[in-house]
């Protein structure tokens, strides 16, 4: 046992286990599909449950179980310790206003973009991402963005613990291939992907610096292949999101 | 020792008091400023963060530690969930682009409205508040328009938790005030507060329905007293609100 091992505190890890096995296939699972979802035993799961109940985090009804608004707490104290997020938001709205597509702001965590702040628009067919969700990295225009002027150490972690896996047809799923997209997002000053995380999905990304220099962020908006294309996206978007990132740059304190 | 008590879990109480405990005043803490601010001890609170560093929850660097955004997937996860915010958040837009303020989704939690969904405007001097911001349901619109259709054991219950601190001149601070006030709301249709939260900040909020009829959030929208007047706000801004949170309402299932 190591000391790190003799520190681990197992219920802290299975009391989220629980957390997270709520989703959007599962908002109200019963005591039962929660100890499937985590693999616990069911006297683990109800205790586990009766304490998140009394701390407000869920709440029980007729044999089934919900999250509580509460649990946005949570994620609130990121937001609330995030200077990124609170200056990025005016000018997601200027990119979604400008351009009538969502407009997100996304940051890097292991080999994922992660959306920390998003203003949607109104579509039949929009894209079903909220404040939270996760992408690949090596896959995204959100991602490579990120990685284009991250440390050679950072890179290399992300290419060497990512799946590569081939999601459309189109997904670059080689590491050649992905350094020389970083490569091209270097000399474009932002990342266009198109159809490589999904059918139809267009992105475009483009870096935002802090008063060190340092990429933090990107902001990012993206269309479906039924409204634009690749080369009408970076024509009429592309400029404007790197004038929109360098905006909330210099809100950043960065000073070319 | 009661029964509840014996399946109660510390040590999650423990984790999530440290998660909480990073704030916008506090978002780098060291060890011993979450000692004191959890009242924990500092080997306790060392093996939680410890425990949280090896979930992905926070990273510590040079003796100050901060969340990661992997926090948001907690809070994702009610989101995901939760339909009433992938509802939502078009009919925010909505509501954002024809009055060119911000507008929120509020739900209840306890004795509070906690923003469940928020669609912001870039401003010098805007209402900072994000998702996961609670409020005290007693002073503000947005509270009285929930509580203006809820049973009343759960008014009661909030009227006998609710502070009824009075946070600026104008804060009803009487049940008899609030429960006059909860009269008005319902003969009229939504809720209109000046300046009672907050100097200066006037907020209108109207009641959204699911399919069975029950008021589950309300639609919200607020200013300021530079640039609109309580009754000028009523006028141009209520119809626009109550209409969008019908129209929300109708996108639920409800059918009046």
């Amino acid at each position: 046992m190591t000391e790190n091992d003799r520190d681990y505190i197992q219920s802290i890890e299975r009391g989220f286990a629980v957390l997270l096995a709520f989703d959007a296939n599962q908002p109200n699972p019963t005591l039962a599909e929660l100890a499937t979802a985590t693999d616990l035993s069911r006297p683990a799961v109800r205790r586990i449950l009766l304490t998140l109940q009394k701390l407000g985090y869920v709440s029980g009804h007729d044999g089934r179980w919900s999250l509580t608004p509460r649990v946005l707490s949570i994620g609130q104290h990121y937001s609330a310790s995030n200077a990124l997020i609170d200056a990025a938001l005016p000018r997601l709205v200027e990119i979604s206003e400008a351009t009538h597509e969502s407009a997100s702001l996304g940051v890097l965590d292991g080999t994922d973009v992660v959306y920390a702040a998003r203003v949607p628009v109104r579509r039949i067919m929009s894209i079903n991402v909220s404040v939270g969700t996760r992408i690949p990295a090596y896959a995204t225009s959100m991602g490579r963005a990120l990685l284009a002027w991250a440390p050679a150490a950072t890179v290399d972690w992300v290419i060497e613990n990512s799946s590569f896996e081939r999601l459309t047809a189109g997904t670059v799923t080689t590491e050649r291939g992905l350094r020389a997209c970083l490569e091209a997002v270097r000399r474009e000053g932002f990342a266009l992907t198109a159809e490589e995380l999904e059918q139809g999905l267009i992105s475009l990304a483009a870096p935002v610096r802090d008063a060190t220099g340092e990429v933090v962020g990107v902001a990012a908006c993206s269309t479906s292949a039924g409204r634009s294309t690749p080369e009408r996206f970076r024509t009429d978007v592309a400029p404007l999101l790197v004038e929109k990132a360098n905006a909330l740059s210099a809100d950043l304190g960065f000073r070319p």
